[in-house]
């Protein structure tokens, strides 16, 4: 039996002031702040309300082997949670993994009532809904659900549906497309705004690829920093793809981060190599070669480009050969989103092929 | 005496019902509808309301030796002008051209006040707003003065000040920065909606110019059709620019529109030929080669860029070389607007030089 769908929209006539759609907001800001963090488990929050509806608990996902986001909000609430009601942006879990079930702990926990914004479409595990229901638990799924699916949950929906980890590639090109003037200068193409909101992408991913062209051009760190400039505590996996050799003296060997090196030029035997790690959110941040390789292989799952408004008329392109030769056959993208970033544009984007749900 | 400035901004003490913001706002689409059948004449709106606030009279600038805007409005309105009051987009004139000035024509009406968007920047033109205030007529300017400038009147006030043509450098990417596929391919690059805006924008265009390049590559028509596919009844200048040839067979030499073939690389040179002929507002549509010596000349004015969200990774990028070698030297622009045409983005950007007006 599906669970009860519960309209993703504004307060209406179930949640007349907003309550639940407040709470799932919580549970979804939360699970945003674990991203890079949980691989390969879920980035999951989760918030508990008292029977009054006052906030008791509040939680995230923890690294992996560690307590999942309901028993983390449960451990918080305590005895409050009992006649609660605990709202999840993930369907809890129903197997034993390497913690017990989530949806035990909240029936053991007393909770009258569970939202939760996306149904687990892993085999294995669901069936939390059911089997809470099943023990009188007032069950509803869809609040929030097309936000969680598209944000903190996508890269790991993709993997569980396709089995590869999720592809993001990032660029910054001038608005005619150069990524670089023809001397090879490229410092700064984007703004200062775009470049910190790169290290915020990065610190969200398992992994940040680029290959061998990029690091002898550019010599990138390809670490995450703070907004003060410091290095964060925590550091995606570095990957570096191409047969060419790495020198020593290249900052992405420094001691900041783990760096990979794989030398191939096959996106798949990429994905294969760091989806066997556990990395299920890959920032791919070029350059030209790398990208077009991903592009001809289908195998980029959403574009963030940053276009910086300055015209070059000379240099790389943010793009190299993917496959195309012909107009009919270009890779079509639907765009997702487009803001200002400071003085840049900032487009998203993703393939169409994705429209129909695959 | 300078106007006594009204702000732009929504309904205020001055305005409590909006009805002087609605009737600049009329005035303002009035000279939208006629842009690019006055020049060398600004194009301009106005809309007379009765002493009542009840609109009797509306107008817009007829081709050139032809009635200004005041005038058409006052006709409409005939003896109900008297005691009422006038919105026009530009500072009426105060002197003698091919027509008689129109602020004389307020006065001779009985209008008792005047509000105008953008003061004439014209010294010989000049004068009406204080002719008016010296009658006893209530003056004042600036309300939608933003608008107004940076629309209808953005190329004519462009000449004004720098003695060229105002040039729109208009053109269709990929996500990637390209024109056309490896082989040549381009059609489409850009979907319908955008393909339908294209000809909105000629058609307030006095010119559009196109390389040799592109007429061989691509054989244009050049031309402004309406929604329903036919010619549109007035048809911008098609000019185009180089040394090559044309074909006697070439679309862009067929019966719908006047042709000029200028021999040439030069932009400037263009542009001197092109103001001497009276064009005030130019689309520059490419191709790269001839965009890339425009923007090299500093001579384009605005862009508006539509981005498809596809990806080529390969053929010829929109831009060819504008006299850059570093990325230090990379033209500078500011995004003026981004908003989605169907599924492209389209972009507008002025260069930064603007910025301190100049």
């Amino acid at each position: 039996m599906p669970a009860e769908q519960d309209p993703g929209g504004p307060a209406g006539p179930r949640d007349p002031h907003g309550r639940d759609r407040d709470a799932m907001a919580a549970a979804l800001a939360l699970s945003e702040d674990v991203r890079g963090r949980t691989s390969p488990n879920p980035p999951v929050g989760a918030v508990i309300l008292d029977a009054d509806g006052a906030r008791v608990g509040a939680g995230a996902t923890q690294p992996p082997g560690g307590p999942h986001a309901e028993v983390m909000a449960l451990r918080e609430a305590g005895d409050r949670a009992r006649g609660g009601t605990a709202y999840v942006t993930l369907e809890p879990c129903a197997h034993h993994g390497r913690t017990p079930p989530c949806a035990q702990a909240l029936l053991d926990a007393g909770i009258a009532a569970v939202h939760y914004a996306v149904a687990d479409p892993n085999p294995a595990a669901s069936g939390g809904g059911a089997l809470l229901r099943e023990a009188g638990v007032d069950v509803r799924g869809g609040l929030l659900a097309a936000d969680v699916a598209a944000g903190p949950l996508r890269a790991w929906l993709h993997r569980t549906r396709t089995g590869r980890p999720h592809v993001t590639w990032k660029y910054a090109a001038t608005l005619d497309g150069r990524v670089a003037a023809a001397d090879g200068t490229s410092r700064w193409i984007s703004g200062p705004t775009s470049r910190g909101e790169v290290h915020r992408i990065r610190a969200a991913a398992d992994a940040v690829v680029a290959g061998t062209g990029t690091v002898l051009a550019d010599d990138p760190w390809l670490t995450v920093r703070d907004a003060d400039g410091g290095l964060a505590a925590r550091q995606p996996l570095r990957v570096i793809v191409g047969t060419r050799g790495i020198p020593e003296t290249a900052r992405v060997l420094d001691e900041a981060a783990e760096t990979l090196h794989i030398r191939t030029h096959d996106a798949a035997e990429v994905l294969e190599r760091l989806a066997a790690r556990g990395v299920v959110d890959v920032l791919l941040e070029g350059g030209p070669t790398l990208a077009g390789a991903f592009a001809a292989a289908g195998m980029i799952d959403r574009i963030v480009a940053y276009v910086a408004p300055t015209l070059l008329g000379a240099g790389p392109t943010a793009l190299g050969p993917a496959g195309v030769s012909t107009i009919t056959e270009a890779h079509r993208w639907r765009v997702e989103g487009v803001t200002m970033s400071g003085d840049d544009v900032r487009i998203t984007a993703v393939p169409v092929a994705d429209e129909g749900g695959r």
